[in-house]
């Protein structure tokens, strides 16, 4: 079990290479929480997320014969980056293995970090069974995303930073996938002070360690399924366990839904953009699934790394959820100026359309009756109701698709 | 006009209320550029923007008389938002007139910041009238958002922030809508090293300062057409125009798609959010509008308030741009297996299939021949034309949407 004096050894190392990222408080969150809320702005680190911390760490204690033979890893993002960057840098080169699905703008950042990208497996489980393959075929050094103390330790120089920057703290929130992160962040925060709360977030689809923690022993998820890939892992490691046994008071589950607006209300109110993972101990706080009264807290926001398209997907999920987003078909009269007698019926309740639909069917509009379909920006689920209303009353067929 | 003196007053009363943005190098930008390239966070201001800063300083000096009768004044956006808190911290209350068209999401901040928003008007221009109206009405009293040397020398504080974070800068770029902002900091910067270059950068569909300064006269456009909203202004006053004659040193301009590309680059490279006017400075810079070879530089990120909806759209339109995302439509044949097919030959490629639309039609895909949308995830223009031609090759007949 990793101890502080190994992350400490870490900050000699990672120090040097990644990013001091900043703190900021939140007076929004602050509010909404009824606790003094910072957020630690990992997602600004290089390469978008913490790994290349640990990555680092456990780079920079090779040999020169094991720089020379080179690394390989397995990922399907961050720890992709964080290995190929590390070995770039430390003169060595990284083979990462990436399932087939990965993102290709995760493919493109890990090559250009130096990585030599291997596309092979359907799944994490595949590309991980074929990196430990070529570890053997040619004689490189494997470098696992969590199940290492050196890994570990290198991420707890977040913790040590952390505790720098804000020495009051009272709560640490971290997300929690296969442990690594909270793990070397609960070992740096709790030498500090052993008072000091660590609380794990975890998404309700990959809930592994919350299990384990409850059972005893490490469960493994037959299957994971959210939209932070960060923590979509099927276990922790006995060495993540048996850390996070000793040191972590708690582990809490936020659902996808959750996350999502979390990641609009950092990008709407903080103009920061997070991916799941990163965003998880945010959701946690703002869903009330600890108590942070009076409170110092930190969110820990661990990475940024997310595809632009799930951004934008997020985006609209969010609009609609908050009941911002109005979506609807309606059926139009058989007369000229019939789209703009409900257009501006739509404005006078102060609601703005950003798209009119017509398909395949446009150019029928004012000769036949014709399907259109509207979605609109309202102020919320009250405005989208009255708007709804206020065109059936006129006579319209409204069918609201969300 | 304005001078250093009245810049460093106002930094007496905007240091205690707005926040001292980060500056971050930029590794990627900087190698893009040749330059060291160095954004100014100002997007993480308070309010989302640099208008706070005028609007502390103009309302810190207003008489307790004119703070009892309060304030009033007209915008789409920032300004009303700066001018509510501003209002609201100094004990006093804001009436924003904002055109009907304003969007919800900043109506919906200015009356949080404690803003009475009055919605009249089609445009600025309209919202301006009527909030000149209530000021004889009311007796309030009128904040103008550039015409005014107290608001300009507030929005001056910046540049104070900027040189003493990065003393050795050689190039300050500043976006200008009515040239308040640049006002400020050219008198900022040039005090503190009159061989600082400071350019002002401009949308395409508002470039009035960069005719002004050519001809010598202000010049006033007919209508303006950006989506940087927070530039999107006719003319400069009077008064700009004089500070940018006597201190700016050029003028640039950036097309929307230029804009928009920066937008995207800054979410995926640097994981924060700015609106156009926020990202017009990056632009300007990557599309080399300006000798900066070796230079070191600051782009002001002057605002991050960008509407998610719009910040949605702009990342679907810059993966376009960008030719990283592939829309086709292909007419599938009369036999089942017809869509794992093509779905295979797409995957082959390595590329990432997002959605298939078959509109209303999808039922009849394996009976009849239909035509099927199919928006794919490419590396780029090359990958995305490669599977084109395998496609055809294959006997697809496709025809590319986008």
């Amino acid at each position: 079990m990793i101890d502080v004096d190994d992350v400490r050894d870490a900050e000699s190392v990672v120090g040097e290479m990644a990013e001091r990222t900043p703190i900021r408080r939140s007076r929004r969150f602050s509010e909404l929480t009824g606790s003094e809320l910072y957020l630690k702005m990992e997602n600004f680190q290089r390469t978008g997320s913490f790994k290349v911390r640990g990555a680092f760490n456990k780079i920079a204690r090779l040999t020169d014969d094991e720089l020379e033979r080179g690394v390989v890893a397995a990922s399907a993002g961050n720890h992709a980056q964080g290995v190929a960057l590390a070995a770039r840098e430390a003169g060595s080169q990284a083979k990462i293995v990436m399932p087939k699905g990965a993102a290709i703008s995760k493919v493109d950042a890990t090559q250009g970090y130096g990585g030599d990208v291997v596309l092979e497996g359907e799944d994490y489980d595949e590309a991980y069974t074929r990196a430990r393959e070529i570890e053997e075929e040619e004689d490189r050094v494997f470098v696992h995303p969590f199940d290492d103390p050196l890994v570990q330790a290198g991420q707890g120089t977040l913790g040590l930073e952390l505790v720098d920057q804000l020495p009051d703290v009272d709560v640490v929130l971290a997300a929690v996938g296969g442990g690594g992160l909270i793990s070397g962040v609960a070992t740096a925060v709790k030498a500090h002070d052993s008072d000091v709360r660590v609380v794990g977030v975890q998404a309700e689809g990959a809930d592994h360690a919350r299990r384990s923690l409850d059972s005893g022993t490490v469960h493994e998820l037959d299957e994971v399924s959210t939209i932070s890939d960060g923590i979509a892992t099927r276990s922790l490691a006995d060495s993540t366990f048996e850390v996070m046994r000793d040191r972590v008071d708690d582990v809490t589950v936020v659902s996808d839904d959750e996350t999502a607006d979390a990641i609009l209300k950092l990008v709407e109110r903080h103009k920061t953009v997070t991916e799941g993972a990163g965003a998880v101990t945010l959701a946690a706080a703002l869903n009330r699934k600890l108590d942070l009264e009076d409170e110092t807290v930190a969110c820990l926001l661990c990475g940024g790394n997310i595809d632009s398209n799930v951004l934008s997907q997020v985006i609209n999920r969010g609009l609609i959820n908050a009941g911002r987003y109005l979506k609807f078909t309606t059926v139009l009269k058989d007369k000229p100026g019939a789209l703009v007698e409900i257009a501006t019926l739509i404005s006078r309740h102060d609601a703005n359309i950003y798209a009119i639909h017509h398909d395949r069917m446009a150019k029928d509009v004012t000769l036949n009756a014709a399907e259109v379909e509207f979605d609109v920006e309202t102020r919320g689920r009250e405005h989208s109701n009255r708007i709804v209303r206020a065109l059936e009353k006129a006579g319209y067929d409204i069918d609201v698709v969300s």
